[in-house]
């Protein structure tokens, strides 16, 4: 039997944010580490939170206009090397299949690490005119990029993602849309996950390998670093040309298509956890918390407390709330801590007293407090209390990161501001080596370039700068 | 721009069924050859298909207590091997991955074949104690099985599938599971996919290797041919042994579970074609059809045309109803043949005279009939006739299966009946020598096991049988 009290189960989130990140997702049930090296089993609490994710974004997706489709996991290596910087990028990372049905394969086959490749090939072979165009397909897939450290969401050997892939007439649709992907993520992130994000494009040094640019949402972490939460690529004519992607124009002339991909995976999940989780464990946003409320009955033997809660559970489940009921032989503590931990956004307490009067209690998980609210409309106020909690946490996370983004002037204040758990917006030439010195002075990189005109002058060389840039440590 | 008449676009179904379902699988787009020899790509009018069985399953599966979750593609060679039977079927067939992130692995890991080996590896963990028991979850998830001789959807190299795997306290209860899944899944091909099944166990020689009994769905497909749509396995204490999977029951006594796994595929995709599939296509059946409806504007210049059919779109959406409206500028009928082709369950015409009187015309794609609707009530008329086609399909194809499944007293009989494309039902004595045999005469396998109390006598040993069994060809 697990301890009455949350804080000797999980290590205190302030002064040891990683062991806190790894007490949770273990203790939660979110993951587990798979028996190969670098690998994560997505347990039944967690992978609820990918289906719900999943939903929000395939339904956005389907909106604006994207089909899906699945492309195969085995890509010849010499499609890989197809596109220059491409294989560059990735070939240290895959995972090959030499042999296979017992015997040496004649090429060895790469475990995709992203499906530009093996998709461009199929592009080539299906579109002939300019009538098939624009292109839009996306793609649930795992895929695996062999790392050396590990973490459960933020980084494993295989994760799942959605990959989207389209092709277009010409470099500004294709703009367009890259920007467009960019847009929806943003927008994603805010209403279903609750999290503020810096959208923007990214340097040279930091973009996906073969992209002409790549445009990041880049999300702050409790303890001030960032992670990328999703990236969007226009590719230019990059990948078109590497896999003949042509079509016959309404002018009579054959023309190389505008690729563009764009991808979000399982982090999302590590960046729910570290941007609203607090010393009691995980805070779930409520779009995707896979239970919303849980009921827990106070002196549950008592007659009338059994029914009570079960009714209340199908009223809300009728009303489309994803809803438990705790009837375990734990005592209600207990259960407090546990489903405070488990980071359900609403607990209701219902006992005899609270019958009697015709009430229920309810707690929320963000702000913790409690509140009494009448039975008969108990449905009613869930549903409110559920759009009050998604509102309050994107507030909360938002206020937070807001007031940690810091200016500096000088390398010395952007390394106390980067290690005081801020990001930090100074101004940047738009050299590799200004870029290189900043990593090697302040451990900190280029998260998103932010505006075009700038008056700044660059933070390392004290030139003019080109771009202000959001600097950062970054998971 | 493609013929007008389809007759020249794909091959006669009853003399060349084979080509008829290469040239139907590829000219509707379902699904194209991968890059990699055995692969494929699964492309959207394919994929929604799949998405819509997932659907439908899914629910089938959250309904019955399952939990969705996800498992490490690679598994190490050496958990393979601790199921003697196991890896004796599966090893053959396996991907091996022996080189990642630049470097040679220590041990060489497979791509999973199915899961039992690394899920019975976490359940191992995960289970203490009975009230832990029954575990019952479910992946979606892609496997590779690589095979000499491929087709799509029917046997590719790598497909896509969900993998149900369960732990129970006693084998009474691993049983009853085992059963009630291959209920569910009958229950689903024929509400979902209008399809007649036959559900049985297997025989030793056809059972999955590493269980203590496997149960199949067989499904007739249109050349008489069987075609394995679904198998569910109880793997008694096997699975439990190998990966010590112990709990601590009531009785304080440390127990092996029971473990049980099931599957489909997107083999259904193959089975729905050619089950249903006519000289002219596709015929689709409507739970799962990507399209239900498409309208087809005749004379679609006239004033108002363009209008009606868009408002009748919508008003069908709005209804559930998933809709085309084929504004391309083909012809009428091109356009008839083109989503004749493709499967369709409901053609609505709507022209300027239709319009007038307040009708539109409406082909069944499994009939080929036409009638008149109301334009008023047609979004009811659509509903309406998509469930009298799937009644329609289902009867039709149980009908077909019915009148073909004939009765042998002999090998000669058992030959003549299966080359005649039919299921034989004929005795057995249970002993491989004469399963093999009737492999070697007749080309036909023992498909499910129907009669625990016979009287029959083996077909060919002539003892007396212990099983009346239903032998067919097979894919």
């Amino acid at each position: 039997m697990a301890k009455d009290n949350f804080v000797e189960q999980i290590a205190d989130i302030d002064t040891d944010f990683p062991q806190w990140y790894t007490d949770v997702v273990l203790k939660t049930k979110l993951v587990d580490y798979g028996p190969v090296k670098g690998t994560m089993v997505i347990r039944p609490y967690g992978y609820a939170i990918w289906e719900n994710i999943q939903r929000e974004l395939d339904k956005r997706f389907k909106a604006s206009g994207h089909e899906n489709a699945y492309f195969p996991l085995l890509i010849p290596m010499s499609f890989m090397t197809k596109e220059a910087e491409h294989v560059e990028g990735f070939a240290p990372e895959v995972a090959v299949v030499t042999h296979a049905g017992g015997e040496k394969l004649a090429e060895p086959l790469c475990v995709r690490p992203t499906s530009e490749t093996i998709i461009g090939s199929m592009y080539s072979k299906w579109i002939q005119s300019y009538r098939d165009l624009p292109v839009k397909m996306n793609q649930w897939a795992n895929v695996m990029r062999w790392e050396k450290t590990t973490r459960p969401f933020l980084r494993t050997s295989e994760f799942l993602w959605q990959e989207g892939h389209t092709v277009h007439a010409t470099g500004e649709e294709a703009m367009e849309h890259t920007l467009r992907m960019l847009h929806i993520y943003g927008e994603f992130a805010r209403s279903c996950l609750a999290m503020p994000v810096l959208t923007g494009r990214k340097t040279e040094k930091e973009k996906f390998a073969g992209a002409v640019a790549t445009f990041g949402m880049e999300a702050m972490m409790h303890d001030g670093k960032s992670l990328q939460a999703g990236t969007t690529h226009y590719l230019g004519q990059n990948f078109a040309k590497a896999f003949d992607i042509k079509f016959l124009d309404r002018d009579g002339t054959l023309k190389y298509g505008y690729t563009t991909s764009f991808g979000v995976s399982t982090r999302l999940i590590g960046a729910i956890i570290m941007t609203h989780g607090d010393r009691r464990g995980l805070v779930l946003p409520p779009v995707v918390a896979p239970v919303q409320a849980v009921i827990v009955p106070i002196a549950s033997k008592k007659e009338g407390v059994p029914e009570a809660c079960r009714a209340l559970k199908e009223k809300l489940e009728t009303a489309g709330v994803r809803v438990a009921l705790d009837e375990s032989e734990n005592s209600p503590g207990w259960k407090f801590n546990e489903w405070e931990m488990k980071g359900v956004p609403v607990r209701i307490e219902l006992g005899p007293r609270d019958l009697e009067a015709g009430k229920c209690l309810m707690a929320r998980r963000d702000t913790l407090e409690k509140g009494e609210y009448a039975l008969d409309s108990a449905v009613e106020s869930v549903q409110k209390l559920l759009g009050e909690i998604s509102e309050n946490m994107y507030n909360a996370a938002k206020a937070r990161m807001d007031s940690r983004i810091v200016r500096a002037n000088s390398l010395d204040e952007l390394l106390a501001g980067v290690e005081g758990g801020n990001f930090v917006r100074a101004g940047w030439c738009g050299c590799r080596e200004c870029e290189d010195k900043v990593k090697e002075f302040a451990q900190a990189t280029a998260r998103v370039m932010e505006d075009e005109n700038t008056s700044d002058t660059c933070i390392v060389c004290g030139k003019k700068a080109e771009k202000t840039v959001i600097f950062a440590r970054a998971y």
